[in-house]
């Protein structure tokens, strides 16, 4: 299994997880505002994945992981480690498959997360929160169990089920001159790489990060990987570094990778709720924020925004 | 004009008015919720005018109103006293055709409101947070401009404007058994009791009202209209009471009205935000409540819910 887990995925694999996870995931909408709009001088579609079941677009990459298992692996069912949407991705997945699914979690863990795994019929395994505890809590889990580990995004199955976003983005709007997506392990960029490579290799990409976690930035001008230790930011889906999968597809295919300080990534999500009327994770409001410091790239420009998700603890928002 | 302010409006209006608006509108899209669906044991078709233009409802009627003016009474303009929705939905009707709007507004109305009007191209006068200031000040604007008043609930071609919600909710769900809506002034419920008893005479009206505002619910049991001096609920668009026009809707076609507490119109609210994943008003998640509050009412029914507006102050979240 090895190899496969390090194999590049292909625009087949695409094609096949599209057909695969159909019946599990949501053909999200696409959005406009026409305020919007105006104020960036671009035509912005935001294609919402805030309204994807489990709340996230990781449910693509986890279906298409889960329900490519063959029947004796998927008895023995999956792990992984994560405290956020991958969590409640995979355990979405198990529970529509019907199989066993064990999330190793820190026990520091927001309630609400732990709730929302066991609401889907995951089993949580607590564990200090430190990587080395995390590392050697999920071996244990895995050896135990044997286990199938789906990683929340180096893994090929995860970005062939991510890929899906965008080709149901370029089949719902015609003629794109670009498409923008948040950036943190680089699960969905990667994803959408894959797709408009394949099958619109004139759309430019772009990539959107926080000043405080801009390790792809620096990654990608290094012309190497960059992980930095724990950087702190409000968009706390996208602190994870790229991994070699991924970052083959942001280093062949991401045009650039623009960063957005911290109050503004708050504003452009207060922006995005307050004009579009939709709850989306501070993760989400990153491109929105670079398009908006950055006029000149995107002015005239039919620009994709990818809106990765909507979970967000609405008892601890970013400016209250 | 007198006489043409009080009559009942028709279901033709209604017809006309569709055709009238319909340029200057969103047809709004239904959103479903598998979750909200278990919880409550019904099947809940909500018809989401927060993504509606201007953010409410309140524009369809302001539509109908503007658009109807001769072009004599066009060029002088219209007026009205609003801090709320119904301000900004005739300031940005009045905008669309290019005529002047004043609005009366107490000094201290909320800036953003003041600043959305002001955005659409309405002229804000101040008056006293009183009755008297208001009415006092609203008379004079009248006097002097001779711009048309239209009032915010309490006008025919208001209702007939805001009927064409229902009108486009029964063609976009067949067979409801029932539909729920918010109740304050009356307006958006007038609007659903003249399509439905016209369009889908066996469908089953309720309205939902906030227990600390409950003017409505107890007019509709004492068989006159009761209105309460200044109500205090979260529920902001709620507060004003029912008016002869809205009152023979209310009493002829509304099966029954509901009540919520503060509490669990925030809970509904909050709810609705975390798993729909939509910015609603409280006053629209007066609904969610008390249909969660007498599952027995609504259980195995297909339920048409109207969300009435998304226009929240986020930096005044009742639960902050």
């Amino acid at each position: 299994m090895s190899d496969q887990k390090n194999r590049i995925p292909t625009f087949d694999d695409v094609l096949e997880a599209h057909e695969r996870i159909k019946p599990y995931i949501h053909r999200t909408p696409v959005l406009t505002s026409r305020f919007l709009n105006e104020l960036t001088g671009a035509e912005l579609f935001f294609k919402c994945e805030n309204f994807q079941k489990a709340g996230a677009f990781k449910v693509r990459g986890a279906c298409n992981a889960v329900f490519g298992l063959n029947a004796e692996q998927a008895g023995i069912g999956v792990a992984t480690h994560s405290s956020g949407n991958h969590a409640l991705s995979l355990s979405y997945a198990a529970g529509q498959r019907g199989i066993p699914v064990t999330v190793v979690m820190p026990h520091t863990a927001p309630q609400a997360k732990k709730d929302a795994v066991r609401g889907y019929g995951g089993k949580i395994i607590e564990c200090e929160p430190s990587t080395t505890s995390r590392e050697a809590v999920f071996a244990e889990v895995v050896a135990e169990s044997g286990a199938e580990f789906v990683h929340p995004y180096n893994d090929p199955r995860v970005i062939a089920g991510q890929a899906t976003c965008s080709l149901e983005l370029l089949a719902q709007v015609p003629e794109l001159d670009a498409v923008i997506a948040p950036i943190g392990g680089g699960g969905m960029i990667s994803g959408t790489c894959l797709t408009l490579s394949n099958r619109a290799p004139e759309v430019t990409i772009y990539a959107a990060e926080p000043l405080k976690a801009d390790d792809a930035a620096r990654s990608l001008r290094a012309g190497h990987i960059i992980a930095d230790d724990a950087p702190d930011t409000v968009a706390d889906g996208l602190k994870v570094p790229l991994k070699e999968l991924t970052w083959h597809f942001v280093s062949n295919f991401v045009s650039d990778i623009f960063t957005a300080t911290e109050e503004e990534i708050i504003e452009a999500m207060k922006l995005t709720w307050k004009r579009m009327k939709i709850v989306i994770e501070p993760s989400c409001a990153v491109p929105l924020a670079t398009i908006l410091k950055n006029p000149k790239v995107f002015r005239g420009k039919r620009v994709g925004v990818i809106i990765t998700g909507g979970n967000v603890d609405l008892d601890a928002l970013p400016w209250t």
